[in-house]
């Protein structure tokens, strides 16, 4: 089953403490749809200047993504930079100039809008909302946010959130957007406002996905050496989705392995600048590292006279 | 089997969002006791001060805790004080007073000399060495420091960690001893000096046991409202450790639960101030959070085609 995404199409400039990369391939459709590809056919809406390196996104096309949604314009692309400090747990942005990202109003392809499952990366909520009124009936739709249109734009948000099955957030944005310190109170207060789901980010420490009467806990991948965290979140989105689409079920079951399938994905787009880690990645290698996931979680317990 | 612990038995004045308790009762050595006592027999070795109020631990020597290795010595007992802030993942220490306690040197009881698990609260390392060197034949020896130890008594520290089995810390604490940011790394550094496990706290985040070729995640429970933080870290080590006591094996299936166990008894110990929850906590109630954190934590997944 196709997930249709609409997002950023980025030019990264990303230095870390171990490397620095000039403009390269980025955005939040770029990273979720090199993530979700390995798993389910994916199409692509998004905004590119002219000065965007589309041949780059090559390898997603072959894996069998549509990219024709992808409108190129005169002017130059949306460019990102930032800094990471040294424990990459933290970022400066440097820059961000919009370009032709400024006038994007994202315009679903007629053989786009029968699409079932949707991907709303992190733009204008406005826009978000835009694209869920061109598609026809979808039945699942998972989004994304961040700080900025929480504070800037939170009367569309609360209204997108009435439409939304699964927010995919990090703590931070989370605990703002509920204006609660506590994680599980804030995760409640969003589930009152619409999506049944709430998956919460936490980088290093995992994420959380917080179902209606039940909660599920996928670990952070121990990686010796993160060498760029730059789109982690957006593949996590990208393997979580793909997965699901992928097993063509909606089950507690799928979303519980979806949540492994999202941690393990997100952790090998780290290993790389921009999306290059997933030129040469397969599902069996996402596949192994979340039967890895299984030999780290798995405990006996047996409580004594029943349940 | 009985665990021997030394360390701090304090008296907390704290302050967060939810309220303010003056002088109760605190400490490693104090929090440690009231949890592990849930699961095997605990003795206990400090100082307090003629202003103690001693019989507000009468509920763990109840519960077959040795008290007799707590001296009391003329003078005011130590005293901490400090404010949770909004999200009560950060606080300010406010004052501490050392007291009695600037001057003890551990003297171990005869008694208690034949120890064979022993739990090192977080004192100066110097006094750990001292402990250690009392003991006959400890067969496991599980150990917590802190930051100003680690800055300040370094050498001893890693002259004490030769001999530790187990290294509990928190995430802070294992980057700064490591000088290393990545925490996988961080612990198979601390892993090179001498404690075969490294088990490292994050708070709400859970904790990460580090083996010999395996690693363990235990997620933090997902409570709707932390009362007061103080104390959780010692709590989680008094579970973990008092469930391994009591489970009298050492291997990697007992590893496993003790750490699930401990973040189940950690969880307990934010719902009150003080050791308060812990007066009527049992170890049915601890079991079956660990029983809930299965359901939090199990997914299904088979490899195809074999591992």
């Amino acid at each position: 089953m196709s997930i249709l995404v609409v997002g950023s199409v980025a030019l990264d400039s990303v230095e870390t403490p171990f490397g620095k990369a000039d403009s390269v391939v980025g955005g939040s459709a770029t990273f979720f749809a090199a993530a979700a590809s390995l798993f389910t056919p994916v199409q692509v809406v998004g905004v590119v200047g002219n000065d965007y390196p589309l041949e780059q996104l090559d390898f997603i096309a072959e894996r069998g993504a549509d990219l024709s949604g992808i409108e190129q314009k005169d002017g130059p692309n949306f460019c990102w930079g930032g800094r990471y400090h040294f424990d990459l747990n933290s970022r400066d942005t440097l820059f961000t100039e919009l370009g032709v990202f400024a006038d994007f109003h994202p315009r679903i392809p007629s053989n786009f809008q029968d699409a079932r499952f949707v991907f709303l990366g992190n733009i204008d909520p406005v826009l978000q909302l835009d694209v869920l009124n061109q598609v026809c009936s979808p039945e699942l739709v998972v989004c994304d946010t961040m700080n900025f249109w929480i504070e800037g734009s939170r009367d569309a948000l609360l209204k997108l959130l009435e439409r939304v099955d699964i927010l995919m957030v990090n703590d931070a944005e989370a605990r703002q957007l509920a204006d609660e310190p506590n994680l599980l109170k804030a995760a409640r207060w969003i589930q009152a406002r619409g999506p049944r789901y709430v998956v919460i980010k936490k980088g290093e420490h995992g994420a959380i996905l917080y179902g209606d009467d039940w909660i599920f806990f996928a670990p952070g991948y121990p990686l010796e050496s993160v060498f760029d965290p730059t789109g982690a979140g957006d593949s996590f989105a990208g393997g979580f989705f793909g997965y699901m689409a992928g097993a063509q079920s909606l089950g507690e079951r799928e979303l519980k392995q979806a949540m492994m399938y999202g941690s393990a994905t997100g952790s090998f787009a780290v290993e790389a600048f921009s999306v290059d880690r997933f030129r040469s990645l397969t599902p069996r290698e996402v596949a192994e590292r979340v039967q890895e996931f299984r030999d780290m979680t798995e405990f006996e317990h047996r409580l004594e006279g029943g349940a």
